[in-house]
This record gives C-alpha cells, sequence and structure tokens, in this order.
C-alpha cells in the first residue's frame, strides 16, 4: 500500500523559533513552495515545535520572533503511514496539511490535503469491494490474475455458505417433491429478502462508516428495521400474494408465500444491520464480506420461512 | 438536499483592487477570520474579480496594489448548487476554497474544502446505497417511514425481476419433478454467480466512480472478466463438482452442476461490468440499482445454465 512518502512535500527550508517573521518570509520567497496556509517550524535539532500560520506573519510586524506566533500540531503522520491512516489523521484534525516526522520527532515533510483527495475518495469507496469479497487493491483495470487471487478465497467460502443454504433445502425435499411449485416460486422469497437485507446492510453499513451512528445504538437502528421490515414486508406479501394467486389460482399457495414474504423480510432486515455491527464490534471493518454472510442468512431465512411454511400448511396446497 | 449557502462563510471584509496589500491586511485583521489561504478581490459593484494568495501579500510591499497579486478564480459555485456540486467542484479544481457568487457575479461568500469533508464522504459513498435501491438521502437513523417510502419502489421492481426469475425455472418443472436434487442445489448455482458477478460489478463501478476507466475502455474490462470468469469458474466447478459428488454419489449430477458453473460465473462476470458500464453510457449513475439488474441477470443466467444442462444431459442424472 501507498504510504506518507508518497504524498509528501519534502522540505525544503527550515524555519526556527528564534528567526524573526521578515527572515522567516526571505527565506519562503526562496524556496518557492506556492500557496501554504502554515509553516513548520523546528528546533535547532530539526524536531517539529509548532505551527506558523502565514496569515498570523502577513498581520506581524518585521521583527517579531517566530516563536510569538507558534500554535501546537494538532497531528503528525510518520513516514510508514498508510493511505488510511492519512484520510483519518485529516479526518479527525479537519486540517489542509499535516507534518511528517520520524521515530525521534524530526520533521521530515508536510502533505497537504489536496494531494490526497483522490486517496480519500478510494478509501471512502473501498466498501463496496470488500462486501463482495474483492481486495480494496483492486482495480477496474488490475491483471485478470491479481483480481483471481483475491476474489477466488471468498468464492470458495461464499460455496460452503451456499451448501449451507441448500441443506437448509434439502431438509423440505419431500415437501419439494410434492409440489414443484414451491421449486419455482423459491427464489423469489429468497432473491426479496436478499434485496430487503442488502438494503439494510448499505444503510447501517454506510451509516457506521460516516461515524453518523455507533455500534452502541443497536437498539436505535434495529427497532427501525424491524418497523420498516414490518411494513415493506407486509406490502410485498400482499403483491407477491396476489399475483401467486393469479398465477397458480390456488389461494393456499398464496397464503404460504404472504406468510413466508413478511417473515423473510422482517429477518432480513434485522440481519442486514446486525452483520455490520457485529463486525464492527469485532474490530473488523464492517463492510468485510457481509455481503457473503449477508446472503447466507437472507437466503436460510427465506428458504426456512418459505418452505417451512409450506410444510405446516400442506393441506392448504 | 443542503445547498452551498449552509456551508459558506458569509464575507466579513471587501478587497478591491486597487487597495495596497497593507490596507488589505488590515482589513483583514479586523475581520477575525482565522487560518485562511487566499483573499477574494471584488469590483466596487461587488463583482469577483479574481483571487489573491496569502503568501503573495506577506512577501509583497505594504504598497503593492492588490490587482498586481490577482490570480483568476478556477471554479465558483452559487447559493444553490447542491453538495454534491461542490465536491465535485473541489475534486476538479484541486482548490481548497471556493468562492460563492450570485447570477451577477457577485461575490457572497467562500466555502472551504474543510467544511466539506463530511459532505464529500457522504458523496463518495452514497453508491452503496443507490445499487440496492434505498436512497443516497437515507441515514442509519432516518424515520422509518421515510426509509420504507423510497426501499419500497425497488423492492416491487425487485418483486418483478424476481417473478422473471422463476418464469425461467418454470421452464423446467417437468425436469425438477423428476430430480429433486436439482431444486436443491439451484440456490448454490445462482448464489455462486450472484456473488462473482457482484465482485465484477463493485470492481467496475468503483472504477468508473474514481474516473480510473471509463466506458470507452469496455474491451479491456470484459476481457479481464471474462479471465477471470473462465478461471475462477473452473476452480469453482472442480470444488463444487466434487463436493457434489460426494454428497450425491452421481458422476452424472456432479458434471452438470461443473458445467452449469462455469458457464453461469462467466456470464456473471460479464454482466457484472456491463451493468454499471451501460448504466453510465446512458446517463444514468452507475450505481442506481445495479444490483437489483445484476441479481436478475446471475439468477436468470445460473437457473438458465444449471437447469438447461440438466435437462440436455438427463441421461446422465
Amino acid at each position: 500500500e501507498r504510504t506518507a512518502g508518497r504524498y509528501m512535500d519534502r522540505l525544503r527550508a527550515r524555519y526556527l523559533p528564534d528567526q524573526t517573521v521578515g527572515e522567516a518570509l526571505a527565506e519562503l520567497r526562496q524556496s518557492k513552495i506556492k500557496r501554504v496556509r502554515s509553516l513548520y517550524v523546528v528546533s535547532e535539532q530539526d524536531e517539529l515545535e509548532g505551527r506558523v500560520d502565514l496569515q498570523d506573519m502577513a498581520l506581524a510586524e518585521p521583527e517579531t520572533p517566530m516563536s510569538d506566533l507558534l500554535h501546537p500540531v494538532q497531528a503528525v503522520a510518520y513516514l510508514n503511514s498508510t493511505e488510511e491512516d492519512l484520510v483519518k489523521l485529516f479526518d479527525d484534525s479537519r486540517s489542509d496539511s499535516i507534518p511528517v516526522v520520524d521515530q525521534a520527532g524530526k520533521l521530515l515533510g508536510v502533505i497537504r490535503y489536496t494531494n490526497l483527495f483522490q486517496a480519500a475518495e478510494e478509501a471512502a469507496t473501498a466498501g463496496i469491494q470488500r462486501m463482495v469479497g474483492a481486495s480494496a487493491d483492486e482495480r477496474a483495470l488490475s491483471p485478470a490474475l491479481f483480481a483471481v487471487k483475491r476474489r477466488l478465497v471468498w468464492l470458495h467460502i461464499n460455496l460452503l455458505t451456499a451448501f449451507l443454504a441448500a441443506a437448509v433445502v434439502g431438509l423440505f425435499e419431500s415437501t419439494i417433491a410434492q409440489f414443484t411449485a414451491l421449486a419455482i416460486l423459491l427464489p423469489v422469497v429468497a432473491g426479496q429478502s436478499g434485496n430487503a437485507g442488502s438494503q439494510a446492510l448499505a444503510v447501517t453499513m454506510r451509516g457506521l462508516a460516516l461515524k453518523e451512528v455507533s455500534t452502541v445504538q443497536w437498539r436505535a437502528v434495529l427497532s427501525k428495521e424491524l418497523k420498516i421490515g414490518i411494513i415493506n414486508g407486509s406490502a410485498l406479501a400482499l403483491t407477491c400474494g396476489l399475483g401467486v394467486w393469479l398465477w397458480s389460482q390456488s389461494p393456499g399457495l398464496a397464503l404460504v408465500i404472504a406468510i413466508a414474504m413478511v417473515t423473510a423480510m422482517i429477518m432480513a432486515g434485522i440481519a442486514g444491520a446486525l452483520v455490520p455491527m457485529i463486525l464492527s464490534r469485532l474490530g473488523q471493518d464492517p463492510a468485510t464480506a457481509s455481503s457473503i454472510i449477508l446472503t447466507t442468512v437472507t437466503d436460510v431465512a427465506g428458504f426456512l420461512a418459505f418452505l417451512g411454511t409450506a410444510t405446516g400448511l400442506s393441506s392448504l396446497l
């Protein structure tokens, strides 16, 4: 991964606390660096002492010592700070530049936020790839073999979870053998609960990433998704039940799919909110493989709800 | 949506081109604004004339007229510019502040990038919600009814596409009636192609969003996904075929699922790359409902590949 060294402008001048503002401005003129807002001041041993704002310098008398204008530095980066560390530092400090120091506290250079625009956007959008088991490092035009290596691991994990979901269907083999229509409608229930779960997942995951919500508020998030599940589940149960009634002419089958739909969609919404919150509590990125985990849950929930209801109400089919 | 007015610092001082640097600095001292990098200069009629960098002012003689230091302004915002417009302006201009003008070109205020950190991150992460049919406006703690309204439309569209996929399964009703094991394994093939398709979708969508790839490069992207589909599809076909052989003791069923797996995963990868590129070509956000569209394609591809192969090779089952 790219680190601070890549984004850092190396120092072309040293500013010392006992320099006057006039002397520092003369050095700045020499260094030909453009459009800075702050200068970083170091000790004789090059240790970072603080920040002086150019605005204060412009307003001060040229004889003022730089030490009079010194502000403490809110955040520092190290040469091996990753892009993600840097984005977080800028995000937390709300600065437009961050000094880079070595382990001894010696100033090495400065990173300006504008150099990090692209990296910040990349970091913010990495979750979309992580949730489906593609590495955040993969780019649209990465070599195929690079992509294969990272994606294949998760596809195999997905295969295992898919077999788990298939085993659930297998529990109801005799019901399916009796009513083939169930096999035809099975993807409808699983598909709807998958979509409803993904909606809850996306909103919760983004809320966690933007720090608009924390795992402490899990009750509020679950209560929201429960309400949505009940309302959307009921609406879809109605539409889907009517559709199945028209198609199959079987009010029993329509009732079964309506009950399954509302049940599966409530479970999916709650699972969609829980998966990223649990990952986050476990110290993981809330995106990691979240979509793969969620699909397993929504598939199993959909299959159980539909085939379980059908088995229970098989006298109506 | 929130507009420029919300992020703008109103002007507390006017800077004119025939002012001297000394006079402008005196005004800046009065205005008590902290840590600016540039001042915006206006005409007597308050029309924006250009930008003067504080660094140039600090280095200039106090008697220098501001007009000598004037730079053209690269980007302006309007009061009704949306958050998204603003993020794009900052992204394109790589400035750290952007002036806000009215329709007549009069300067109203200044937006600093640091005020927009949060909005920029929100804009970058909105795609995760759009792809599953949740509005980008929805937040983790939005009222349930707000969320219901936006999500329900897409869930109904998803229902229609799920019925379409079910209709494909329906075409093979007699084959399923004969071999119930097919109904049990159906979700495995659909689930794998869904995951593989989502990986291609995520990487392509992010590449488009970060402008690392454009729709003009569709051949390169499709060729990458084709290669990945062949390699990953073959690997999964092997693992899955062996698993099914062990479970069912039927080499014929193992062969059918292996052929279906590689076929479905190749189709899924290509569809995953195509969906965001086609949406983008149509002038849509490449994220819009992309996951819902893709799931339909990968479900249909998985069902057709598996049940079609099974029907063709039914003598081996």
